[in-house]
């Protein structure tokens, strides 16, 4: 049966988040449910990971199979006909067996988005946390050169959260401008709960209070989550790629 | 008693419309109820014009009147710290009493956003018409032109549009490319109850149907609604400024 691979973009804001649930609206679900009016099968579509509610994604990428005759490509087309404007197909195409959009994924990418200065307007208040204060770029990108590596990041992830290793290996970390707008992008193998959202709000918090790097490290060496600030708000955060071997490009 | 001006933005999908409304939130409501708590007072504040469900504001000018000690200026902090995120308060001040933010307007503006070529990603598609096709902007010009000058503009408006008069002067209406989109921009001394959205729909069916501007003026000398093609949707539609005489500014 042959696996398909689709790469796509979705507003956080018009969905419950990745996973089906019971009565929300969630992506996962909307998918399942266009594949099953395109093709008549139930067919269980598998996300890189999950993304909570009102996390937004530039490019998630998924995988099903189907005995469905359409021609790979024509997914892109064919779900964007069937889904709500909330969500859109970017690329579609058939993929090795040995694909699995969770299990395959070599780096995965995060961006949060913040408007300091009282800048933002109510269109970007969806997308982006809004900040009074204008933060120090030096300073953060200093607490988030210490992120980078392989860490134990018990610290920064939620109760509940059912990973048996909270090891993971950070590649890159950094704050950068982009017009009005300052970013944050984080790369790294997987990250746990909720981890980009409690990095970013406790960057955030520790630089306004002028707290330096050597402190990071001791919350971070110390595993325990109230050592860590507020959780920052899924409305700022987006899935921004996900990166797989050459051999399953489509 | 001070007249206070305000301008205004505000994202129309989180609002029923600018209207009070009895149970829906609107964005006359909102900023009534912020003046509330930061004054006491129950104020009645006045827009510029309605804006319908789905109609966003990148610049809406409203005034009110109060006994209230605040500072003009203070009012945009003061307001924004009250208001939901959705409406932010661009700048306040105090007017004339003779200052009236209907009926001193001189002219009004209107965006409306739309994408071609299934170039929408989900973050548009609340603020932007997605086209599948991608039409020819020296035609829909061509058609936009007729609509410039005195004209009586029934063959544009619902059913239900209360004006005694339907006779409107517009100043300019010009289709341009911005990035990715194509924007239309339309000034006039007043408008009509949906009456950009209907000219909006009309043009755009016009143009991929190969109609002429001939036919246009003779849909709009008729004064039949029927006449005309579909009402565009509320989410592509901004309300882009009011202008007023230079002893109004604040």
């Amino acid at each position: 049966m042959p696996r398909i691979r689709i790469d796509l973009s979705y507003d956080g804001g018009e969905f419950c988040g990745w996973q089906l649930q019971k009565t929300d609206p969630s992506v996962q679900g909307a998918i399942e449910e266009a594949l099953l009016s395109l093709t008549g099968e139930e067919i269980r579509v598998i996300g890189s990971g999950r993304t909570d509610s009102g996390v937004h994604a530039r490019c998630q990428t998924a995988h099903f199979d189907t005995e469905a005759s359409i021609p790979p490509q024509k997914y892109t087309p064919a779900l964007n006909g069937a889904l709500p404007l909330g969500v859109r197909i970017l690329r579609s195409g058939e993929v090795s067996p040995r694909f699995h959009a969770r299990f395959s994924a070599r780096l995965r990418s995060y961006r949060y988005q913040i408007i300091p200065g009282r800048k933002a307007t109510p269109f970007d208040s969806r997308y982006a946390l809004a900040l009074k204060g204008r933060p120090n770029l030096q300073r953060l990108n200093a607490l988030a050169r210490m992120l980078v590596g392989t860490h134990d990041f018990s610290t920064f992830t939620a109760a509940g959260d059912p990973s048996e290793s909270r090891v993971r290996r950070i590649e890159s970390a950094l704050f950068f401008p982009l017009g009005e707008m300052i970013l944050f992008q984080i790369s790294g193998n997987a990250f746990l709960w909720r981890m980009v959202r409690s990095i970013v709000g406790t960057l955030l918090e520790m630089e306004a209070q002028g707290r330096g790097p050597e402190e990071l490290a001791r919350i971070l060496a110390s595993g325990e989550r109230s050592a860590a600030g507020v959780t920052a708000p899924a409305m700022g955060l987006f899935l921004y790629k996900v990166e797989y071997d050459e051999e399953f490009r489509i």
